[in-house]
């Protein structure tokens, strides 16, 4: 497993793209994509040989992200790459890793299922197939 | 600018080390390296391929990272490597990101400077300089 891209919870989507891109120099790299079941706006931005990132904006109040988004933001996940999420799953289990939501399709990522655990340590993991990219524009 | 590392805060670096070790396949990289201006420990690890994590262990109560851990932690900042960090650090001035703290050595790197910044958003970022890298074992 490697880290396919930093999870970054953004207030305002627009606002998120232009600071990336005037801050650190990263470039829009697919459409905004909705999630209509975790009430999330979903963007990737890339630079070349730096880790891709994803932007998160909550799309109401009932997103699972909404509070994180009201304090400010920032840092929310990592998504990592596996062979198999549900075999991966299942070795997470054996360790007591918590499963926050069971597999189902990410919009972001052509339907394809993704999957999100707590790895203790105060670590929200996103988990995704290895041949999987994100939607690109 | 290009991300060089995350910075992950533990309670305890050991178990942190392991952690990672045992559930993503991370290797340690460097010695467990003090910083006692900041009062956390640090270390590298690396897997090939993943993007290079910096896990951070405050050293006591009056760390800057002390409460954080004490919520249990996790994705702290993200540092990045820049050409010079004076010029960034300027350049960061002109567009109203605050400076938490004046550039300063960094013990895991050669005592080369580091600095953070708060750049909005919710976003910690640490700068080093593009020729930097972590001391290794």
């Amino acid at each position: 497993m490697i880290i396919d891209h930093i999870g970054i919870v953004v207030k305002d989507m627009q606002k998120g793209i232009e600071h990336w891109n005037d801050l650190f120099g990263y470039k829009q790299m697919t459409e905004i994509v909705e999630n209509t079941r975790q009430k999330v706006n979903v963007v990737f931005m890339h630079k070349d040989n730096s880790q891709l990132i994803k932007l998160i904006e909550p799309t109401d109040e009932t997103s699972p992200i909404y509070a994180f988004s009201k304090k400010g933001g920032g840092l929310h996940h990592l998504c990592f790459k596996c062979d198999d999420i549900s075999t991966q799953l299942s070795e997470f289990k054996t360790k007591g890793i918590r499963t926050l939501a069971q597999p189902e399709p990410g919009e972001a990522f052509d339907n394809e299922n993704i999957a999100f655990v707590y790895a203790k340590q105060g670590l929200n993991i996103e988990l995704i197939d290895t041949d999987k990219k994100a939607n690109i524009l």
